[in-house]
């Protein structure tokens, strides 16, 4: 998407350089910069420190990561080591596993000596294919809020809600969530978007960043008043991302995900999940009981990082020393909260059936 | 409680000055300093910019603004213009209402010249009643806590939630919410507390100070979290204040304590609510319908204070430039999701009919 008029992906593989370009998303919404990833263990530093975040972005920088390897070496033994190294990253995401496990799966069976320039297009064929899958899951997501914005007095904006970004930064363009998001503001269906903060990493900045560049209304709150604004009848649909989602449609997202399905149930609202399917962890069924929860460091809860009085990055500590913090970084909505998935070959109902039936090529090569 | 092996109230008359003495909140949890009241606007600010925060002490700090006013003009027209002025300042808190509404009733049939030297009595009444009242809510509470700890292995902590700060901070002591958890710790149950950070304004930090003066083990986690919790089984019991209940038993309290509740609800987990009774509005039924809910600015949400480098307290702005913040400071968890309310009576269910039969007195005063 663009950035001040640029069409900018979040990761691109820069030829005359030969080497992968991020946006450094530590820095914004403050400052916007590229950075260059020279080694495996930039590319480690990348995703644990989180330059690069969002399931699908994390999934092609990890393919990125082992073509890297696989110029340097690409022995079995590397290739396996690599997995390994890059795997041990971000547990959840489950893209970042299933990039790994698709370029082992191509490159074992090649010679040593084909390895590399293998690798390297499978990374670009994984981030072109995250665009289109995107693309349309935007389309889907589409005719539901077009069927939404029917139902409205004409030219009353259709209220959605978000929680994290799942936007065009935590993938390689257009993002899940806010892919039908971009696409209806751009039919010309009023909209007006609730920006959930996201504490602690206050991934609600990059989407109002997001949003804001594109033009599309938005209202940031704090992740406290979604059910606050369900009550009263200002949300008709909340529409989230997911780091993995199970057979069965459990959904694994961004911390407080489950608090606003549960919201949204109580007050008859739509809850929708964009899901492009190598979010879906076919070898898991119950979430709550299988997925592990990354524990993250408690500095992120008890500091927040901004821009400080002269624009420059600065960090206050917001609660007295030596207070403990505990911060698991996701959580899991239940199928039975969870109207519809919107994925890249339709919506459907959460459940093993549908995701089976509409994915039968997948389902079955586990 | 104690602060540094000090007793402090959050509120005191100090005779010599012949003025109240507050503890600057906003400092806290960072730094600790008294403050005195002196003029009506010094109320007001107090009030609205929160250096005193808490139904039961915003109570308490109105019925002292009203004396103030007293000692300076008694006069039937200077009441009623200082009861609106007050009242304007925290239209959600009913207990400002209560303090204002019982010293005008006591004031009303007394001569001028009787009326100061009664508001500056009744002043401390409230305040000294506020003591008692969080007192033996913490005694009822302290017996539901002590059954949890009998159902659980021995030695075993207890776990409880606690959203925003209904500590002694909010009250003149003990606390509301926290009394439970004080007397509790302080009979050698083992206990351990989730403290909500309670975004926007983190008065979770405050908890966690006064947990932390006070010994009881507790772990700050962000608002997202708790639902997380309760699914895994580290919930055993969810207790907040209010800042009014209805007659029926809606609970109106800081912004996402209605997310707690659905979760509590969802998970098995009991949700109690530790309600003075100055804080019940009889007047109300329909919790989410009839009561107004405070809109703050937007600022609260967008920028965050904390302590910098230097330990001085600094703000850093968390969003991208202009970007726009809903913030409704309060929400209504219905009574359907309220296992029971702890007042200075007893414990009660969530309905109309519990609380009329606790309260008679006041339920056929109104």
């Amino acid at each position: 998407m663009k950035v001040n008029g640029t069409h900018y992906r979040s990761l691109w593989w820069d030829d005359a350089k030969g080497a992968v370009q991020i946006i450094e998303q530590r820095l914004l919404p403050h400052e916007f910069r590229v950075h260059q990833l020279d080694t495996l263990d930039d590319y480690a530093f990348a995703i644990v420190e989180m330059q690069v975040r969002g399931a699908p972005l994390i999934g092609a920088t990890a393919a990125y990561g082992m073509a890297l390897a696989m110029a340097q070496d690409a022995t079995d033994a590397n290739m396996d080591r690599t997995w390994d190294f890059l795997h041990a990253t971000r547990p959840t995401a489950i893209n970042l596993r299933w990039a790994l496990d698709r370029a082992r799966d191509l490159l074992r069976p090649l010679p040593v000596g084909d390895r590399a320039a293998a690798a390297l297009q499978l990374a670009h064929d994984i981030a072109d294919e995250d665009v289109e899958i995107n693309r349309r899951i935007g389309e889907h997501g589409l005719r539901i809020i077009r069927d939404i914005a029917a139902r409205k007095p004409a030219g009353e904006p259709v209220h959605l809600l978000t929680h994290c970004n799942a936007g065009w930064l935590a993938t390689v363009d257009w993002g899940t969530a806010t892919s039908p998001m971009y696409q209806a503001h751009d039919a010309g269906i009023p909209l007006h978007v609730w920006v959930d903060e996201t504490r602690p990493r206050n991934q609600g900045a990059l989407t109002a960043w997001e949003l804001g560049s594109h033009g599309v209304p938005h209202t940031y709150v704090v992740d406290n008043a979604g059910g606050h604004l369900m009550q009263h009848g200002q949300v008709d649909m909340v529409i989230t991302g997911t780091d993995r989602t199970t057979r069965a449609g459990d959904v694994c997202n961004k911390i407080g995900t489950y608090l606003k399905a549960l919201a949204a149930q109580d007050n008859g609202v739509p809850f929708y999940v964009a899901l492009p399917s190598p979010t879906i962890d076919w070898r898991v069924s119950d979430g709550v009981a299988e997925i592990p929860i990354e524990e993250r460091t408690g500095r992120e809860i008890t500091h927040v990082q901004g821009a400080g009085a002269d624009g420059g990055l600065e960090v206050v500590q917001v609660t007295p020393e030596g207070t403990p913090g505990g911060n698991p970084a996701f959580d899991v909505t239940p199928r039975r909260l969870v109207t519809g998935l919107i994925t890249e070959r339709g919506v459907c109902d959460a459940s093993p059936e549908a995701l089976a039936a509409l994915f039968p090529d997948l389902a079955a090569a586990v």
